[in-house]
């Protein structure tokens, strides 16, 4: 296995990565990164001049398969590796990113007829104009008591298969009638590589409801839409393939695409977040993957099934086969700490950023390291996007408590990253309640760079943390599967002993810091139940005024 | 009265301002400004090494006495009046601004002997280290039930006469001993200015709780402190003056200070707040006055004895002789828009601010002016400095609620402006809650230069905007009492309606926007009792919180 090679490659929001990794060991020898040329499409479809309405977020297929025309054979010159001895190719890619296709998997808006219809476009996990839908399918299955809503913490989201797949019935029926397959870009891209349509485990489960080999009834369809009934039969149901499995052998065409051999392993289509486990070889039940960048996504395995309020979902081999693979997510992390630096920072502290040579970030993380904790005075809530989990609910906001006229930019910036770590011990504690003890917090994602931040997150968590020894997890757990659809290892654990890498422990909770954080955390839970679980629903209304207001504005 | 002209002299935090008024109609002929040589002193005495403690603020008496000698005569040259046709002299001064002296009125700290001693200074307003002899004044008061104490809204300032006394008393009983007299600034500017000390009504009132004729009980001082048992008879009592009578006549010394003529009219002392309802000529009951500046005071007179829920006070001649004076303050106004200004707007706001020539508190009102009402989506309490009325809780701070990854500075910005208007209608609604009801607005201070800032003034509180006519306001405020003593007008208001200069209704509510600010000053107000009236006492924790942090790392 040593002269043995896998691709990995990791399809992201606006750009994929190709990864050449050995067989045996799971060293990273080359890469490449290819921008998708149409990145998100957000205000008119490609040569099209309609203008698309807010919160829509479309891409190109075709993108995606230059990042196979270019990437692959990029990273392979990179790693100066004979394509001869690649086994394998595995694949992974944002969710739920939506494909509609015709029965050979052609996408619509390559019809020339359908070139200037949005809805014949990609649907990119951020598309955010589903939500009328998603509440819907919510109030109806809280209605009928679904046995499948508590798998998802009672909630659907917008962005998921059933949410965006009734929204094209309702918006655009010409495209829908004409839509024979709605397919994950996860299992699209799989589909352009070996030829066969497989889908995979993990978005099904959570992303189209799959629970216990059943999707939502033909009844409860019918009740959203009678056009609807038939959704799971005639556009989503498709035979399902474990993770790490290969779905075929790679085609002459996509050999020529990427300078591989043709016949070798395609593995099944897999989510970035979700293969990244593999990477971090973090697979044992009550290893908690913090996947963190703009935002955090946690999955974890689980030897038995409970139902945590306000999850994302749980799935049986969502993350590996034969494990029940939970799921939760912060939707803002990294973006508030962005969107501070980018808006609240005064030319002072930019300027003496640039005159010492780091960054802004940096400049504010050194200040603020300097501080014992609870000197800043301050208390914020992580919600400029929302609550994921474990309220779920995208009507509520930020909240910062305790300025004063001596308050400054570090202190902010501190407080800041204080709060999405009490977002982050809000789930793990959750999860707990519920009978699924998070036992280790293993740190993914660009985030871990962050010194401070990992260190205020071991001791929020009371908890070691362990973070991945890759930058380019995603890539590398796709090049994991690919290894076990090789037939190189047994199973996907097996293959992430020998080539993930995780360092244990990286940072330990300092205990005078943790008691004093136990302290600002019992605030943060007071504040969080109470703007988030009905003390004072200030927000909605907050959010309803500034709807009428520019509502009002836009008719004047 | 057309060749008569009196003199006003301002007494302000770091500056002395001499205004020269002509006595017929108030026309401001000419102004000098002499800022204090030792401004505040925080650091450490002049000339002494000893370092003061936190929270002190002294200043030195001679700096006031070179207004008099430097800002009299230049605004007289500036004003082109020959000095003896001016018939005479007002004054205000900051309070409670406190001098110890000798039985002459000699300064403490001017006798060689005490030149390095703290307690010989001048106590500004702003000294804030007798928090702790405030806090036993009023546990004792509440505890016996003094019946002084409803007039101060149920709470006694540590920047008032008999917490700052004590304070002397407790910590350098040396100087406590040497003290002849404990003497308002205002008053020891006048007895330098005519010889003769006459207490004025407004700070005795306000600041040295004489009510109906009676200071706090022998007994209670002595169940403070045995020591402080006759600190009234042997420190503070002095008759009393009422505002615009004559204190006396201009000494020879004083004449030569200023080239005034020696026999002219001195007025008795005033505060520059109280002194400002002349100049606006907004004496009648329900007439409020805001001098709007780094922080707001709200001087009202009322017909008749309300004791309003955290007021600051109720002094019968406080503002003019015969009505009742009430006051009450917002502890950060200007100074919490100028925080945001140099701590939370990035440099891509600061350049174009530049670009365009403007500052960067216009660039951002011309940016927010732009909104409708709720645009922005944010709620801010305005706590950055405390709250002064209703609550009387230094240890609350600033909130806001609303932010998402779209929030700007402007809304931002916005946000706060819209949040001490709040606070204004919460004081305006509470004085008429208890029976003092408020019927016209008047605005006066640097603020009022805010055009966005005022109609979001008149917009919440519901009620026309009335601005004064001058932006000198406590200066000709001091000369228009000069008029009175000097008995060119029968009395105070007289004066006022021939020198003072209000524009009435100069900013008109604009009924859409208040229906809106309805919606929003009810979110106000349950944020503001939730967090100000024991809902959640997080702001208390966090201060606690940080001063226990800021104790462990000097241990370190």
């Amino acid at each position: 296995m040593t002269d043995r090679y896998v691709i990995g490659v990791d399809y992201g929001t606006l750009s994929g990565r190709a990864l050449v990794v050995r067989v045996a060991d799971g060293a990273e020898l080359g890469s490449a990164v290819h921008p998708y040329r149409h990145a998100v499409v957000t205000d008119a479809v490609p040569g099209g001049g309609r203008r698309l309405p807010p919160d829509w977020a479309l891409q190109v297929p075709s993108d995606y398969l230059d990042v196979l025309r270019l990437a692959v054979p990029q990273a392979l010159a990179a790693a100066g590796v004979d394509p001869a001895d690649v086994i394998g190719i595995g694949t992974d890619f944002t969710a739920c990113t939506m494909v509609p296709t015709t029965a050979d998997g052609t996408p619509l808006c390559e019809l020339p007829r359908f070139a200037g219809r949005p809805h014949a476009y990609v649907k990119l996990w951020r598309h955010h104009a589903a939500q009328g839908q998603a509440d819907r399918i919510n109030a109806l299955a809280a209605e009928r008591a679904e046995k499948w809503l508590p798998r998802y913490g009672g909630f659907i989201s917008s962005e998921w298969e059933f949410a965006k797949g009734l929204q094209v019935l309702e918006e655009d029926p010409e495209i829908y009638a004409a839509m024979d397959r709605w397919v994950e870009a996860a299992d699209w891209i799989v589909w352009r590589l070996c030829g066969r349509y497989v889908r995979n485990a993990c978005s099904a489960g959570y992303k189209g409801i799959l629970q216990d080999g059943e999707y939502p009834s033909r009844d409860f369809l019918a009740a959203l839409n009678p056009g609807f009934a038939d959704f799971v039969e005639a556009k989503l149901a498709q035979p399902i393939g474990e993770l790490g499995a290969p779905a075929g052998r790679l085609s002459a065409e996509a050999a020529a695409w990427t300078g591989l051999p043709a016949g070798i392993a395609v593995a099944v289509g897999n989510v970035d977040a979700h293969v990244t486990s593999a990477a971090a070889n973090a697979l044992e039940p009550g290893q908690m993957v913090a996947i963190m960048g703009t935002s955090t996504c946690h999955v974890m395995n689980g030897a038995d099934l409970h139902e945590v309020p306000g999850m994302c979902g749980v799935v049986l081999g969502g993350i590996s086969a034969g494990a029940y693979g939970y799921e939760a997510g912060q939707s803002g992390v990294g973006d508030i700490f962005g969107h501070f630096v980018h808006t609240a920072v005064p030319p002072a502290y930019t300027e003496a950023a640039a005159a010492a040579g780091v960054s802004v970030h940096r400049y504010l993380t050194d200040l603020a390291s300097a501080q014992a904790v609870g000197e800043h005075g301050l208390l914020a809530l992580d919600w400029h996007s929302g609550n994921r989990s474990v309220l779920v609910d995208h009507e509520l906001s930020g909240v910062l408590v305790g300025q004063t006229l001596a308050t400054r930019p570090e202190d902010v910036y501190r407080a800041l990253l204080e709060a999405t770590a009490f977002g982050a011990r809000t789930i793990v504690e959750t999860f707990g309640a519920a009978g699924v003890p998070v036992r280790e917090f293993v740190v993914a994602g660009g985030l871990l760079k962050n010194h401070l931040l990992m260190q205020i997150y071991a001791d929020v968590l009371r908890m070691p943390l362990s973070v991945i020894g890759s930058d380019q997890g995603a890539a590398l757990g796709s090049a994991i599967h690919a290894a076990v659809a090789a037939g190189a290892y047994p199973d996907v654990p097996t293959a992430a002993a020998a080539m993930g890498r995780l360092r244990r422990n990286a940072y330990r909770p300092i205990p005078g810091n943790s008691a004093v954080y136990d302290e600002l955390f019992a605030e943060y839970t007071r504040l969080h139940d109470h703007f988030g679980r009905g003390g004072n629903d200030l927000m909605r209304r907050l959010r309803a005024l500034q709807r009428a207001a520019l509502t009002r504005k836009a008719s004047l």
